[in-house]
């Protein structure tokens, strides 16, 4: 049975010059970066390219960048140890984090302060409600926002947030995993202080990502030992992936507008078919301020249950309810929750990448209403 | 020039048929193994096959092998966790530990005992008095201590010290990332609480690793988020480089007899080409009760300087001078003071894996003599 893949949220495919990237230092250079060595020099010079390469995709400095396994680790990184090393005192968050954001801060932030910032009713946090908030007190303030929200695909104004943070002398880190490679980014002009990003949202492979530092080594390592990565994070730098990433990253960046316009048009594409089509349909996600990689969709009640992902996996349509992170714990989304979703009604959400093709949007989108049709049958 | 390869301690070339699992995995199965959909399942089943394939390896349960980004990662998942959750008063650790271990214990153990213990000159602790150590107290204790040593090899006898640590309730936790594939391991025969290793020691790739606990969830995870490795570490497992790891670890524990027996005549005539030739020289590496890839060298005061491994490379002969972690720090070994070694005798590590051949070994003494020769004239 033909399969299409519209979970590109969870994970998107690796690209084949990522791959070759990947297989080529495999092969060829094997070399510990951290050796002094011929082997180990030949290698440190593709690790330093690499991060030169990320660098320039995001308008910062390659010592800016600090390599990490995924973009899970990066938010640690800098949730477990902002407080201390920063003093921080009070955390301005948004209620619709990834898990890596929220259970993090539960365990960490026990003396500290966790404000949770209002949103509007498609997941962007009040930019007015964060000035406030940030010129009531004056406890030294991390403000964690998320660039795009993973389950609806809700965009935060990142630009903005920043502005008002720096006027209150407020750190800003966010969780850029769903934006990074997919918007344009510029991480001097933003004045940003953290930045988390996932190799495996943007054609790279899973298992590396990376944190953008405007301080290098403001911040103790998360992970001890010897002094890779100038210090910031220890243990052998994962090579072939970092490379892999930063091939996806530079690809990413140099066609984002194309990208951008193909996406979009996909996914404006299935949002007209399917609301022409099945009547009582809502799309959760705004069109007019989301990432066009994400069209989250509420079903009608009738078709609403928990098989409704299975059901149409079963017609080969792969896609997601709730984050993929969470999928096993068989709870209800808290972003849903948090934006007021109606529990009897499933969301559902669909997200694209560039090697989709129309002709898969319109295959979903028969299999979808074929689904719509057998139930209210 | 030829370049021979002798820092296999550092890190091993990757083999071919790791190379080609991985790629495997790369083009053909990217789904993130927590999504539910064909995707996702596709994954998760190589998933659980590379953790069923490394648990065999070891005599351990599927369920006991977490994955993490590294050796590294993995003793920092135990060290900062430990005490907490296992309410260890108390740790006992060999004073040539991995700087994974000292920086991390040095950094969480504020209200912990720390007790170094005696080594013989060689580098493997005295068994006799860590009994006499846990005998002397009550404190809740976990024993941490290398099964072999990175820099000189030592071997410590794992076994006495798992089972003279039951018989006082102390958990034990052994940095096993250089004797991993390389020597026979039991993880149920040796009751050990807690083992890290990392897939670039024995010919995986770079930037993955694992931790073996005993009981899993005894813990609680060093990286806090979604519920990937069933609670124990979050953030979207590194399918290709996992999968390359656990062919990597069959591979190597299918043929472990004979790449012993290869690699060790290897490392013979090696010490016994460079002791006919070289006078002063002097093995410091005990041959009789230590890792069979690792081979170092005390060279005569004359040619001992900074340079040395410089000079070396030169000729074409990678080795190194204290571990690859910490060879950017440009100090001292700690191992080698710990070993009372002469400050101004120059040490040199030499290692060696099945890929090395016996010519490059007979190139190696050539240039080595070739250089002393150029020395002492």
């Amino acid at each position: 049975m033909r399969k299409v893949y519209l979970d590109n949220a969870a994970t998107t495919p690796v690209s084949d010059e990522v791959i070759e990237s990947m297989v080529k230092n495999l092969k060829q250079t094997f070399g510990n970066p951290s050796s002094s060595h011929h082997f180990g020099r030949e290698a440190k010079g593709q690790l330093e390219e690499a991060r030169r390469k990320i660098a320039t995709a995001i308008h910062a400095k390659p010592s800016q960048i600090c390599f990490t396994s995924c973009g899970t680790e990066s938010n640690n990184s800098v949730l477990k140890n902002a407080f201390q090393s920063l003093q921080i005192e009070r955390i301005l968050v948004s209620p619709i984090e990834h898990p890596s954001i929220h259970a993090t801060i539960k365990e960490v932030a026990q003396d500290i302060e966790i404000v949770y910032l209002p949103i509007d009713k498609f997941g962007s946090i009040l930019t007015d409600s964060l000035e406030k908030l940030l010129s009531e007190g004056n406890k030294k303030t991390l403000v964690s926002v998320m660039h795009a929200n993973n389950e609806v695909g809700a965009l935060n104004d990142i630009e903005t947030i920043c502005k008002i943070s720096k006027k209150y002398n407020a750190f800003v880190h966010s969780d850029m995993v769903q934006t990074m490679g997919h918007l344009p980014l510029n991480m001097e002009a933003l004045g940003i202080d953290f930045v988390a990003a996932s190799a495996h949202k943007f054609h790279g492979p899973k298992g590396v990502g990376f944190l953008y530092i405007k301080n290098p080594n403001c911040l103790k390592p998360f992970i001890s030992g010897g002094s890779q990565e100038r210090g910031m994070r220890s243990g052998t730098e994962n090579m072939a992936s970092i490379i892999g990433m930063s091939v996806a990253l530079e690809h990413a960046v140099k066609n984002i507008a194309d990208d951008e316009a193909y996406v979009n048009n996909l996914r404006k594409s299935m949002a007209e078919k399917l609301g022409n089509t099945i009547l009582d349909i809502e799309i959760i996600t705004n069109l007019e301020n989301s990432l066009y990689t994400v069209l989250t969709i509420g079903f009608p009640e009738i078709m609403s249950n928990d098989m409704l992902t299975f059901q149409l996996d079963m017609k080969g349509i792969a896609c997601s309810s709730g984050s993929a992170c969470s999928s096993g714990a068989n709870k209800g989304s808290h972003v849903l929750e948090a934006l007021n979703y109606p529990k009897e009604r499933k969301a559902i959400r669909f997200s694209f990448s560039k090697f989709n093709k129309m002709d898969e949007i319109e295959y979903a989108v028969e299999k979808i209403v074929e689904l719509y049709t057998e139930t209210v049958k």
